[in-house]
C-alpha cells in the first residue's frame, strides 16, 4: 500500500505527526486541507501542503 | 514503489496526463507547484492540487 504519513511543522520547526495512513488529500474551496487515511479517519487543517514525496511517503504540512 | 501519476484537467474538464511516476510535489514560494519524477524529470505548472489519491496513485491538478 502506498498510503503516508503526514507530519506538520510546528512553531519550532520541527515535524509532528499529524495523521498516519493518509490515502486522500483534497484542498478545500475555503483554502483548508483535507485529509483522509485508509482507516476513514479524516482531519481538516487550516494549512497547506510544504513538500511531499511519495516515494518516501511523507507529506510535511505547514499551518496557514 | 509508490509514485503516481499526475493527471491536469483540461478546460473541458477532462484529466489529461501530465507527468508520470511523479516522486516528488513541492509547492514554490511564488505559488506554482513543482513536480518531479522518479527519474528526475521535472515540471512546474501555475497551478494547484485539486485532489490526490496515495493509494490509487493518483494526483489531479488544476491551472491557477
Amino acid at each position: 500500500m502506498c498510503e503516508a504519513t503526514a507530519y506538520l511543522l510546528n512553531k519550532s520547526g520541527q515535524e509532528e505527526l499529524y495523521l498516519a495512513d493518509v490515502d486522500l488529500i483534497e484542498p478545500q474551496d475555503d483554502g483548508k486541507l483535507r485529509l483522509v487515511s485508509i482507516y476513514g479517519e479524516q482531519k481538516t487543517l487550516a494549512g497547506r501542503i510544504k513538500s511531499m514525496s511519495l516515494v518516501n511517503h511523507r507529506v510535511v504540512l505547514a499551518e496557514d
